[in-house]
């Protein structure tokens, strides 16, 4: 167990995570319906796992750095008991070190005897509500945020922890997809603005939480209902419960239909896939080129590609494959040497470029610098004209609610114009989305979205003061 | 470093692997360079990997169980010295235990010194080979055939380890695709029949061997050659000088094309991925039926699909994902849960599913168990009708030169008609491509095939004696 | 990080333990010389061990489950930054699994920034100063005392720690020698009865805080004193200072000098080693026999059995061999082996024993087990007599200040009288050194000691409920 | 499994080992006597370790580096299966670092099926029948002479492994005692000169062989002989039977008494113990002085020190401690600290030291660097004299018989006078056991012994070239 400090900067904007948890009534092997859960969720998470199980008035978990299935290979997945009630996390992947000490579920007593905690968001102002939960005697011993809430719920907690929920919620600033397991109850919780998503599944006579549908499907369970805006849904011996916090209002990231989620998984009641194809047909009815192939950057591109390519009549074509392998523990080449890292992640499939008009389409561009590799790579194998196509609109501010858009510094599209960023990135032409096309891609959830990355209106006034703050002493 | 008995039986027939080897001019970090060969070769083997670099008349080694990242993370890559030639090895994943004294390359101290030999391939008489060098004082320390090889390898060689690989190759009955290094020189070995595939690149003054061109790609190396059938291809300070088996003639594998290869591969002179889009487009031409979708098994499926879509004009779609993060370490469900792997490895689209007739391309058909499984998510997820298309013609005999097609009792194409697998499967057609069509996918490779698992006719005479015998003892 | 509940019962009363500190008015590699110094007191605690830095503002630190030497293998120690204090801890092996989340030092986040604390002792009230702390708002994540310590520190603390420290010792029931760090602070605290030990010494201009006087010749410190009862020292650019609880009264514990003190540490100005061999002398004096051997149960009774044979007149004679490499991870034989564990750790030197009358010195019985086993060996290696001489009276209570022997019905001496004890061991005759002669062998020390193991009388009144529900929930 | 080529040099000339072996009538879950066996050899090699077990004519192992109990830590020795014969192995701790693929036991393919062998000893000329062996066909793995003796073993052997050991043994030049197992018999060589200790024993129906008797001890076997000079012993379901090598004569190892073995083991008739009480006799004898204590390095020279202050009348008194933890993993101090290893290794006693004259006994002086250290730290705790005796005579040359004793350039026997010796240790005098003296310690094994450590003369005519070429290229 390590804790270096110097690691706090970095870890305080990395907040996005894949929450699961179920409700069985009866004791059986539950931590294994969580592992696949868990594995099917891995893509919102590849930093640390962790897996918590309540059996007989205690909780016993296990949790680390790595993969779902690094974390609990060699034994430790029969480590957990059975039991009746078990929730587990992922977390996202930084490229930096991490610490162990800040993987959760975070368990802990509180005042209503021990709980299990997941959360998926980011609390912006986290930083101030720790100052002064200390003052009052909290002790602090990780860098999380799921900590402060912790201590925030069971500040409000007397005996009824949905009050205690209630209660802290007003004081959370920020996203907080929640599921939290005491002996006897599972709950979960989703933010008054549904940031992130949560949905409700049901199985045989379990109950199921996941961050997406596709942990839905992957323990066989079927959809029941996306939590709502505010929503508090606990879940025990008599079934499932709902309350709800006071002035709650839809603001969900939008970002999940463009690259964040899986795109088996529906969202809010919009597929991920069909939003990301229709992406796609509106960037050839906006955008239209001429051409001779349409491609798309994979994995999450491809389906716009497709999209661009049925309304454009363009034949699509891949052009680039992925190496399945490369993941959380490749060694970066050194400095000096001539392989570079995105020739080991991609290849071109040369045959399908030489001498042709690409249109390539990506997710989004946050720094440029892979987009520049590509495109050179490309060119290198005789492409004769590359269009640029990204699914969504520039991103031109951080985001502060769970997704690790990077800081104003890092944003290509805060520095550059179209024009300039075309030129950086050595693509013929380049265009985005119009914020407009992206909210129609996914209408059909109904709902209004956090779009702060693309105009910097967020659903909190945000203060440069929780921003830069936001590093625990 | 643990050996059981009892894994044996399992470890003579799982041959299939990747092998990679480098000649620099001047002493470099070339460990890394193999490091990046091996992770594009990964597909090719995730048993094992294993690095030898010799540098100042020594070498240094390391090898492990493990994907190429998992084995050379934590420092070990940094363990291996400087040097100025390098090879490296992959090798197949099988479902049991694996050994790490069986992992490649095989370093051993010859006639004429220290020698590391990476193969790729199978010797269907190296049980015979073994039990008579054991009986001439050979030691056998492992139970690959590797050592079989190498021991030849050195009882012909006198100071000329040409001849002795001449020499040896005659008495080898099978397919070896070796990689070899001496303290001085690189070599690369093609069997008279060229079963597996091996390529010669170039990158400023290094050459560079490897099982496929992916692998020259992630080095930048530029393609120079596959080398020919019964090719000795010898590389040192003098340059690249090339010797040859007598009686050579070529009788490569086809099923590098179908399954085995990566897409962006060409194998002698034959693009894999136009390989696998003819086989789509020939499918549709041959077996056309009406139906509303065409949609590929991910991931080796995806290119032939198009290539039905692009033909018969139905629209291409996908109806399964894939979950990107399963991998070497995952645990299986036990017996008695509701889960099942097929769904945890890839989940339906349902909304491209519901309704529709599907033409599903699958790369082959060999014990049928998952075909049934995935049929049946389709069915579950409202398809209406399910056409299967295979991509390859019926599986009808075993791999004996390095492809993991089973025995006869586990081949479903040796047991039933083409109707019967398609009850089973529960699909409402099912079609094959033909021998003649699936020779057609390769011809641009100008040479003659083994297309002994779908003919039972094989570059040699295969005794039952060579295959029952093949577990050393 | 794996958390057991059912682990928790047998984790209140283990505490025994050793702590370090260091102070340097300059940064170094200061983490080195607390590996040192917790090497030295590694017999004060095999189960864990940790580490922590502080360095510009910021803590560091690492541990986990293992001996000191494994902890901080593979490049672990290197882990940690350079920095100018810092403090270590070690914990006492227990027979079940352990838990890395229980490992010291803690570190928190306190109101007056970050702290690590170690702590050496036994809170008894623990459990209800938690149950306390719980409703007060705190977050509890272990199950070790050091938390409640912490909690209350922090509690009483407003700008001023050793306010806090002063006020929160006055809550605390039981035994804590505390090592604690801020940013710009070492303090060292010892209870009010001064139940564990803890010794200042100096090495240049570095101070060094340590459990034991061996600890400080580990860093080639020079011993200053003995830290008085309910001290609270505090070291920091400015020197040293020292503030002090009221009413302290030193109780100190004086199985420290039978058993747990390495020998050549000196305690309260009164060496372990000197005492020890007094007690030997006063077991002759007091019981006599006529024998041809004195000897002693490695390694803690070789001491006084010199003291014994020296007094006696008897020849001293090694009767037993201790295997030195019985570690923390020896397997068990199965319960159907003739193999049995105190042979494996021990054996008999059979030309030194067979035909003889033997003396035995041992420190203390406990269970008795382990006695009786030794007997048997030796009479199996023909010894004529034997008889057991004991250095300290008849354990007949619990302890609760940290050493682990055990609850009333594991005590031999609780339920059988010294006849019963003797004939169920087997020995030929059995004394134990009374509770007057072994005070007086610690008698330089100059001070009361609790002495409750053997009279049941505490420095606390010890209340059942405190004990019997020392089980955190 | 990593080879590095640097690690050769260290590696050929530290070749002191333990073996250990069983034969049981029935299978059981033998791997568990072969481990108690090996943690009793574990001082003959803390290196690395193995265990391989036979069982239906199968024979499975496990080995890696690392001491017997961290070896089979986590679950490994459960991975052996249930067998009727097992061998097992320890090898000598380096200073450098090891290689896995070194550990033994050896298992390969003989003509005569599956073997397992495990040696202790060095075979001088190891080059020159490795080169030979390689010449006729023979593939060299490993670095170790273990390897050379089984080719030769094999190459001997028709049908009859005993032929072929007595055979091989012409040729083996050195110091070889084996315990090897085929799969239905257990067989014990001891080479012709009985370098190497080896003795049989018996427990219920049980066979057992090992290197020294606590060995035997650690299973509860009783002793039944030493192996002879030229022994060849074979174990199997028909009882024992003996076979011997021609021309053999004992010239077994007096180090083994002096240093190497175990005090509670009794070699060839004479116990260890008692011939390090004789020793320390004989310098009383020889070398008195007047002084106030008798003490002795730990742990071997305890022994020692008790026998000359018996005869001299001299009080023993313990003047330095172990630290009991101090183990392969140890972090050494960086060479700026002023911490030394010593240090932490063992501490003074200072109340036995100050103001008094010290008679010191040791067991041997190698490069001397250790005893100058310790003379130090007892000056600095007061000593005012310190007379130096060692248990042996001067260490003047190399062992190339398994004992790692360096090369002249790093024996200060070879290189100063017993006065330079003294004045740079800094002790007040230095006195040596004579040769003659040596020998009569260990009369009672009755047998002439090999004393080249000290007077140059070998059993074996040592050339310069057998030695500077024991390194396997």
């Amino acid at each position: 167990m390590y804790c270096r400090e110097k690691l706090l900067p970095f870890d305080g904007m990395k907040e996005e995570c894949g929450v699961f948890g179920i409700y069985s009534p009866e004791v059986r092997n539950i931590a294994y319906s969580v592992y696949y859960g868990l594995y099917a969720l891995q893509h919102r998470g590849q930093e640390s796992a962790g897996i918590a199980v309540t059996c007989n008035n205690k909780i016993e978990y296990y949790k680390d750095l790595g993969l779902v299935p690094e974390v609990f290979a060699n034994g430790k997945l029969d480590l957990l008991p059975e039991g009746d009630i078990a929730i587990g996390h992922v977390r996202y992947s930084t490229t930096g070190e991490n610490l162990a000490i800040n993987s959760q579920p975070l368990v802990f007593t509180s005042k209503i005897g021990k709980i299990a905690l997941a959360h998926n968001g980011n609390i912006i102002n986290a930083h101030e509500l720790r100052k002064q939960l200390i003052q009052e005697g909290v002790l602090f011993q990780t860098t999380i945020d799921t900590e402060v809430i912790a201590a925030l719920i069971n500040k409000y907690t007397k005996d009824d922890i949905v009050e205690g929920i209630k209660e802290a919620s007003k004081y959370l600033k920020g996203s907080f997809a929640l599921v939290l397991m005491t002996t006897n109850k599972l709950i979960a919780v989703r933010d008054s603005h549904a940031i992130r998503p949560m949905v409700l599944g049901k199985v045989d006579d379990d109950y199921v939480i996941a961050s997406e549908t596709c942990g839905l499907d992957a323990v066989d369970a079927s959809y029941i209902k996306d939590l709502a805006a505010g929503e508090i849904l606990v879940i025990d011996s008599k079934g499932t419960k709902s309350y709800y916090m006071e002035g709650a209002k839809a603001k969900s990231c939008i970002f999940e239909y463009v690259y964040f989620a899986r795109p088996d998984s529906v969202i809010d009641g919009c597929s991920v896939y069909e939003s990301r194809k229709l992406a796609g047909k509106l960037l050839a009815q906006k955008f239209p080129v001429e051409a001779d192939v349409v491609a798309g950057v994979p994995d999450s591109a491809i389906v716009s590609a497709r999209g661009y390519a049925q309304e454009s009549g363009i034949p699509y074509n891949e052009v680039l494959t992925k190496n399945r392998y490369v993941g959380r523990t490749f060694i970066q080449p050194q400095q000096s040497m001539r392989e570079n890292t995105v020739r080991i992640k991609m290849n071109v499939l040369k045959s399908n470029v030489k001498g042709k008009r690409l249109v390539l389409l990506d997710d989004s561009i946050v720094r440029g610098t892979t987009s520049k590799k590509i495109v050179k790579m490309l060119r290198d194998a005789g492409a004769k004209e590359i269009h640029l196509r990204i699914s969504s609109p520039v991103v031109m501010h951080p985001c502060y609610f769970g997704i690790d858009t990077q800081t104003y510094s890092q944003l290509i599209g805060a520095k550059m114009s179209e024009k300039e960023i075309c030129d950086y990135i050595g693509a013929d032409s380049l265009k985005y989305l119009s914020i407009e096309d992206l909210v129609e891609t996914a209408k059909s959830a109904n709902r209004d979205f956090c779009i702060g990355c693309f105009n910097g209106e967020y659903p909190f006034n945000v203060e440069k003061r929780d921003v830069n703050k936001n590093r625990f002493e």
